[in-house]
């Protein structure tokens, strides 16, 4: 097996949760080591990772280091539930989030009684086993996507929902990934993504790792590109898909999928079924995360716009499913009717 | 009358060119003085002046400022043409630019036989009406463009089409004035308007100076907005007006019309006659500037991307007339259809 160009996002090593550290990308790659759940917490908070599977492996991971904690089990027990409650308040549009530290904490609670020691080796074994699914995971949802990816297609996406939104090899990245793997070439138009710059700082770096061949272009440029036939497809990753198929992601792929839709180009998301949140029936049900102003104001340390000036920064907006072409997930293709197509792949039977 | 709390962008200072230079904004308010038409048009290549009015005016004092050689009559109209084509060789996009340069040229030419003294004044005189002028046709744009605007409405504007883009008062911004001065508490979102960023730096900091109650946003957030509800009318400049009413303006312009459409908002561009170019047919024929890709990949000192990764930097996106709701302009409001409204308000009687 080739060596992945690209470390793991989230890891275990030597008993902390081992992060790349996104802030510092493109610059350099550094690594985080977080030995408590307070330091995970700051991680998440401060977007040193970021992305809907990877906080679902850091939530996971992170309630796995609650256990380790000295003491009998229901202290351990009480640990991981207060760790996973303050994991999942970090931020509230991502469902991997909740889902990786309950799915642990479930884990933890079915060893009730089989002493500490067993409560901590089967949240530790549970938070490797999401890790080690969420690489698979994607190569699935990967050869899934390609085939929808055309010879040297032109593919335009926003934000990254590469291998640093997951523990890697990526969702929307990783179709992009697939395509190449199976000689298709595709060209990719990467959006900047502001206010953090996702897109620049880190799909750029991505598919340089790669050597796929990339543009980076600013977000409000896609019109263009899409009226000049530029663009095949557009993929983007998702934080949470309702179960009638609305999308919340990153804010400004809303706009994508209304100029998508207006030319006529086909708009996948491609989504792990972990982040199919079927208990949130539509996006209007979805908590829409709002940042500090600042990531609007400043990059880095330069500020941009007057010492007074306000600014809003919602992190997030939410696609209606009318402007969804296709869900992909690692067990298929979802299509509308999705309230149908979403509940048969997340219960298991693949898709269509 | 009271003292306008912007001075002026372009105005002619002790024989020489005096631009706010634009590129220090919001930082730090201070003038550069070109005293040769080579300053001048590097002015106007580095954006230390930009906005399709204000490059109107400076192209026409650039080709004063030409006829100050010493030299015979002869001299100095070579000199005059020479520099009317040296400045509209600068920036493609932006028709003003060549309207100025042309107004002040033809006046020139005008005054040949009464030797070099009569061709230096009659091209001064030329340069000092057309920015004299700007700052009427705005306020009177300004005023028809205001009955536009809903009591408290929430406009959103993309780019600066503000006193800076002018000589003074503004396009845009000069609509979003008329409509505070009438008492109408207007409500602004700036789009920050990547990758210049002339929305962060520019129009928030005349906003802030006016006292106009204004949220910066990334461009990326207005479908976000658009979808809440929170956006009434969108209002923009223009560098060049088709004769068939397509629109050429700051990239991410398209974006906002195909979005307001969607949402059925109206989207008006406020853009003075000067800006209508009949011998454009239509957006294919308007030349589209693609400017270095470094304004991409940097802000100020600092990289966003990877050293290898490329940018494409179109710098401006051409709109279709048929997402452009009207044309507001000093002598009135255009509608659909263009061919028919735009040709009679440059032929000079007062539109709808």
């Amino acid at each position: 097996m080739t060596v992945d160009p690209i470390p793991p996002t989230v890891a275990w090593v030597d008993g902390a949760v081992r992060l790349i550290d996104q802030r510092e990308l493109p610059g350099r790659l550094r690594f985080l080591d977080c030995g408590t759940v307070g330091e995970v917490c700051e991680a998440i908070s401060s977007l040193a990772v970021r992305g809907a599977p990877a906080l679902g492996a850091t939530g996971a991971y992170g309630v796995a280091l609650a256990t380790r904690l000295r003491g009998g089990e229901p202290a351990v027990l009480r640990a991981a539930a207060e760790a996973a409650g303050a994991i999942i308040a970090t931020r509230p549009t991502a469902v991997n989030l909740a889902w990786g530290a309950q799915r642990v904490l479930a884990r933890a609670r079915s060893a009730a009684g089989q002493g500490a020691a067993a409560v901590r080796r089967a949240a530790l074994e549970e938070a490797e086993r999401i890790a080690a699914e969420d690489v698979a995971v994607n190569r699935a949802l990967g050869r899934h996507g390609a085939a929808l990816v055309p010879d040297k297609g032109r593919v335009l996406t926003h934000c990254n929902a590469g291998a640093l939104a997951c523990v890697g090899y990526g969702t929307a990245v990783g179709v992009i990934r697939a395509a190449a793997e199976a000689g298709k070439e595709p060209r990719v138009w990467v959006d900047e993504t502001r206010p953090v710059l996702q897109g620049a700082r880190l799909t750029a770096w991505e598919l340089d790792r790669l050597g796929i061949d990339a543009t980076l272009v600013a977000d409000s440029m896609a019109g263009s590109l899409m009226a000049a036939g530029d663009v095949d497809v557009v993929v983007v990753g998702a934080d949470r898909v309702a179960a009638n198929g609305d999308v919340a992601n990153k804010i400004g792929t809303y706009p994508l999928a209304v100029l998508a839709a207006y030319h006529k180009i086909p708009f996948y998301v491609a989504a792990p079924t972990s982040t199919i949140d079927l208990a949130t029936p539509d996006g209007a049900a979805i908590p829409v995360e709002e940042r500090p102003p600042d990531e609007v104001t400043r990059v880095g340390r330069a500020r941009l716009a007057p010492p007074r000036t306000r600014a809003l920064n919602r992190a997030f907006d939410v696609t209606p499913a009318a402007l969804v072409t296709a869900v992909v997930t690692e067990r298929g293709i979802a299509r509308a009717p999705y309230r149908v197509s979403l509940r048969r792949l997340v219960s298991g039977s693949s898709g269509t």
